[in-house]
Parts: C-alpha cells; sequence; structure tokens
C-alpha cells in the first residue's frame, strides 16, 4: 500500500454528517449520510468510495510553498467542525497543456495559491491525486478543506473567487459535498 | 482499469530477451531471460513485474515540447531492436523541493530535455510513472526507450551524459535492463 493513499468512502456511517451533495460540473455522486476517511485502502461498503494519494506540489514556487508551510494549520483541529470535500475532474485540454502553460494559467487573474494564502490559516487543506493510479478514477483530485463553523461565509467567497478563474474553464466534473463532524 | 497503466514483467517470456540487468544506484533487480510488456495489468507470473501510468508532462517547456513532438519517433519501429528498461526511483529530498526547483535542477549543467532532445529521433521513448499509485511502488518511473543497434553507442553515451548531471545526485535507486526483440 502506498503510505501516501487515503480512501473516502460514503454510507451510512463515519465521522463526517454530509449537509449537501452539489454538482458543480457534470455528473453527481449519489447521496449518502455519513463520510469516513481511511489512511489507506476502505475495505468496507459504503455507496461509493474514492481514493488519492497525496504527492509533491506541482505548481506553487519555492516563495509560496515557505509561505504556505508557514501559516498552514493541520487538519483535525476540533474547532474545525465543518468540512468540504470537493472531487474534481479536469479536461484533456488541460492535461494536453505544457507544464508552465497550465501554471500561467493558474496565476492568471485567479492566482490560485495566492488567493488560497488569503484564507490560511483558518482553512486546513489536504490535496489527493487520483490521476496516475492504476485503476481508472473518477476524478484526477479530491481536496479535502476543514474549518471552523463561523468562518463558513468566507469559506463560500473562497470557493467563488476561484471557480471564477479561467482555470476553471478546464474543470469538466466537480463535486461539491459539505459536512460537518459529530 | 487506468488505460495508461501499462506492466513490465520480468519472467522466461515475452518477445524481449534481456542482455543485461545492472543495478546502477541501490538495490538490483532479480535477473530474468525475457522480458514482456502488457497494456493493462499483468496477471501472468513472472520474477518480477513494474507497473506504472503515461501522463502529462511536468517539467519540458512548451517550445521543449513542440521540438519534442516535431522529431519523436513512435515505439514499435521495426529497426528498433534494442531496448533500455531503467526504472528510477528518487529521494524524498527531490520530491521535497518545488516544482521550479527540481525544474532548475533539471536545467543545470544537465539539461536534461535539451540533451535528450539531440538524441532524437533514433531513440524512441516512453516514460511510466509510478509514484502516485495506490500500491506501494518500488520506483518512481520506468523509462522505456528503443533504439536500432547501429546506435547502441550513441545511446550510452546519452546515458552517461545524463548521469553525470546533478539531477542524478538525487536518483536513490537506478537499474538499466538492456534488451534485443527477437
Amino acid at each position: 500500500m502506498n503510505p501516501r493513499l487515503y480512501s473516502f468512502t460514503g454510507g451510512d456511517d463515519g465521522p463526517w454528517a454530509v449537509r449537501s451533495i452539489t454538482a458543480i460540473h457534470g455528473e453527481p455522486l449519489a447521496d449518502c449520510l455519513r463520510v469516513r476517511i481511511t489512511h489507506g485502502e476502505d475495505v468496507g461498503t459504503g455507496v461509493w468510495s474514492l481514493r488519492g494519494v497525496t504527492s509533491n506540489e506541482r505548481y506553487v514556487t519555492t516563495e509560496e510553498k515557505r509561505q504556505l508551510a508557514a501559516v498552514q494549520e493541520p487538519l483535525g483541529r476540533p474547532e474545525a467542525t465543518c468540512a468540504a470535500m470537493i472531487p474534481i475532474k479536469k479536461s484533456d485540454a488541460w492535461w494536453a497543456l505544457s507544464q508552465e502553460e497550465r501554471k500561467a494559467i493558474m496565476d492568471d487573474q485567479g492566482r490560485h495559491t495566492a488567493v488560497g494564502l488569503e484564507y490560511l490559516p483558518a482553512v486546513a487543506r489536504r490535496l489527493h491525486h487520483c490521476r496516475d493510479m492504476a485503476t481508472a478514477e473518477p476524478f484526477d483530485f479530491i481536496a479535502w478543506l476543514e474549518f471552523a463553523p463561523e468562518y463558513e461565509r468566507q469559506f463560500d467567497e473562497l470557493l467563488a473567487r476561484l471557480r471564477a478563474t479561467p482555470e476553471w474553464g478546464y474543470i469538466e466534473r466537480e463535486v461539491e459535498i459539505r459536512l460537518a463532524c459529530g
């Protein structure tokens, strides 16, 4: 097992209660009551199960990486009882671009990393990659984000700002699952 | 199954006869007589089996990508009866670097892509990524390269030039398997 593998399973059990599942782009994910996160392979049952691995950064600059490391908080803070799970699939056109073309689009207007940085340390985040696994996965990434309830409005704003960027023109499937712990 | 998955199995059968297996860095791979390449999962038996997926480019510039596309040849040319399979694992230190630090090291002295370009179209190449699969894989990449027998001396030179670059200081395991078709 890859030690960087995480499984996200939607079903009837798990610590995270589903508040909403919204298809932002493309096909939705089936409704479920709860989500559990397993470090490694999830051998249990569920309505759906998605897997991804954490990996090296692909787009942040050395300076952005330093800034992120300086302010980011870990997952699992007691006050961060709200979460969003956002699986995303980008288009073939995106993946056919060169690294520098993709980076330029992420920096254009949106400035993905710079915008994200404005919402740290309130939002804790872990990104999981699904595109290069041996199995055919329905998404390229699973973003997992945690924050305190009083921060929800700012979190909505963060998502709206990112979705208004040119980068989002390359997203062909995106589902937003909002959760609460407990 | 990921449609970009390839399996490389060393054993007693397959179209590629093993001429040598050399551990360049770190632990060797077990000796075998032949190697077969399967598009997808290999469900047969062998002495070892390595898997990887082709993926988007990470380091070439837009201009290098254009140059590569203009001169690269496909695998399977009748005259390209020699091959090298080179599984590689880079160090944790490498993967902890930012994208721009890794790119800078690849461009330093060695100029990985520029050097590689000098040997095209004679050498046909496919790179397979193993680092972000759900399973723990012993290597990060599997490079597969094909060329005609009369080009072997230049191919040796290509490997020697790449191995003399600063990038190779981050390689902690590398095995070179030389093969002939038929």
